[in-house]
């Protein structure tokens, strides 16, 4: 009898989202950062909408402060609304948590969120309260753009630059828990982006998603990829910049420039921004492939290794 | 240390729901079976939003049918909107799950979401899955109404006539996994409901949340309570009429009718619908209070005992 470590996260998400049925008002449903939808009579306004777990166990362990649980919960929403350009707008939260859980703990949680959520301007209208062994919470998040300006991962085309925002690897530190959603970011590149994409599952794997979903490839220049400092605090086998193409919640943007914007998008960028973000590489005709080149030319297939629910690494 | 179960559930929302924010775009923020929105610029359309958990073993055990499970996630969702008069539209959905979990249940669940949410008309549009250590779903579901359309609990008046939908008592047999949400009764009442909400609860428990809400008392008439035949199999201690009082998951519209309009609500109901639905009480001055009329005449307070999460019984 097959179990879901059988199949892993990937082939669980194709058979869950196999029969779904759209709408003339679903741009996009299942398989980018937000499902887009522009309701008929809706103005001149897209909605976005995404929902996201943190889950003891799995996102963080019990020893972690609440305050950096409820504010992780927040921002990996607030994260996937960024990476369509959008802005937030409302969420509602729903908490699972075991009886014995310190009322303290459950306060320090709650305002964590409050808190960051009112930072970047989103509303907590409702949610649910629950028993169950572990703590979980599963935030759900509504955002908005004007009509038609939500990237999506699908828009790359041949020729674009690859770029990145921030540095990457070594996110288990201590980042994962600490963040900063990258939503002025992503509202800027709204007005410039092809496609995006926020790196949760990590730059090997979601370059691939980049890849697939816009039906093109990707050449990773592997001397130009930020790397963190934390990407070398891991006292493992592997490299800095092995964390950095495979580590898993760094939640910076992914996103494709037009070759002939650059110069005008990079000085632009430098003008507004002070997150440093950086052109790792092009997107290229073959089709669903990611490639590596390293220092010397030397070019490699990248494979989609990175964090995968369900199965065993 | 003070935790979850010293405080139960009601005390548990009212301090995380304490600090909350809002805005002139909010209608109705926790507290209502949704919460209401009235975006800037969206038009004649008000949209309401509910998040609901089915969680193992306090919404069902793993020896329940995976088709009934995935009914009630989608329908426990579809009740809150049907609880505003509103049209279901989007849903998203966070499935956690073990990894031993077969495939086929898992495909089982979800094929029976998709088609308890196509029937009333609610599209899918994205989600989540991830590893835990029980079976959750989580629905964050979207309905929407005319502007100014949907039914809240607070808009009881005294004098207003009470209402129920269905029979109650006894859910816990079955009919808490394959009950009907009552899409088309809750549209049809908001041109008729001066309040509503779904009996989620249980009679006693929601008739406390009503009045709280509302500001106003109720009278129940214990003879009129339509008593469902299951309320009548437990094999307990416990009356039918108790059952009916105070057993959760009814999933039944409770809603308010204007006295001067009952004559005409009661035969527009006869004509369009076939569910029964029927007088059980009026709403009174007692600001707060609920109380219980026997054949007799006799009155009696009415507690608001009936499903708390947290709680021991």
């Amino acid at each position: 009898m097959q179990t879901l470590s059988d199949i892993g996260e990937s082939e669980i998400i194709r058979r869950i989202t196999a029969g779904l049925e759209s709408s003339g008002e679903v741009v996009t449903g299942p398989g980018d950062d937000c499902a887009v939808i522009r309701p008929a009579g809706s103005g001149d306004c897209d909605w976005v909408l995404t929902s996201d777990p943190v889950i003891e166990n799995r996102h963080f362990t019990r020893d972690a402060d609440f305050a950096q649980i409820g504010h992780k919960a927040i921002a990996r929403t607030l994260s996937d609304i960024a990476a369509m350009g959008a802005d937030p707008a409302w969420a509602l939260i729903n908490i699972v948590a075991p009886a014995d859980l310190p009322v303290d703990d459950l306060e320090t949680l709650n305002a964590s969120m409050q808190a960051t959520a009112s930072r970047e301007g989103m509303l907590i209208i409702g949610g649910d309260v629950s028993q169950g062994p572990e703590l979980q919470v599963h935030v759900f998040g509504i955002g908005r753009c004007p009509t038609g300006a939500a990237v999506l991962r699908s828009g790359a085309c041949v020729g674009d630059r690859l770029y990145v925002t921030g540095e990457l690897g070594g996110s288990q530190l201590r980042h994962h828990l600490c963040f900063q959603p990258r939503i002025a970011e992503g509202r800027f590149l709204r007005d410039w982006a092809t496609a995006m994409l926020d790196l949760s599952d990590g730059l090997a794997t979601d370059s691939h998603h980049l890849a697939e979903q816009s039906k093109v490839g990707l050449r990773l220049n592997l001397s130009a990829i930020p790397i963190g400092p934390d990407a070398d605090q891991l006292y493992d086998d592997h490299s800095p910049l092995y964390h950095a193409l495979t580590d898993g919640e760094d939640f910076e943007l992914l996103f494709c420039i037009a070759a002939d914007r650059c110069a005008a998008f990079d000085a632009a960028w430098a003008e507004t921004m002070k997150l440093p973000c950086c052109a790792i590489g092009e997107i290229t005709d073959a089709a669903g492939r990611v490639v590596t080149v390293d220092a010397e030319g030397q070019a490699k297939p990248l494979s989609d290794e990175g964090f995968q629910h369900f199965r065993a690494r």
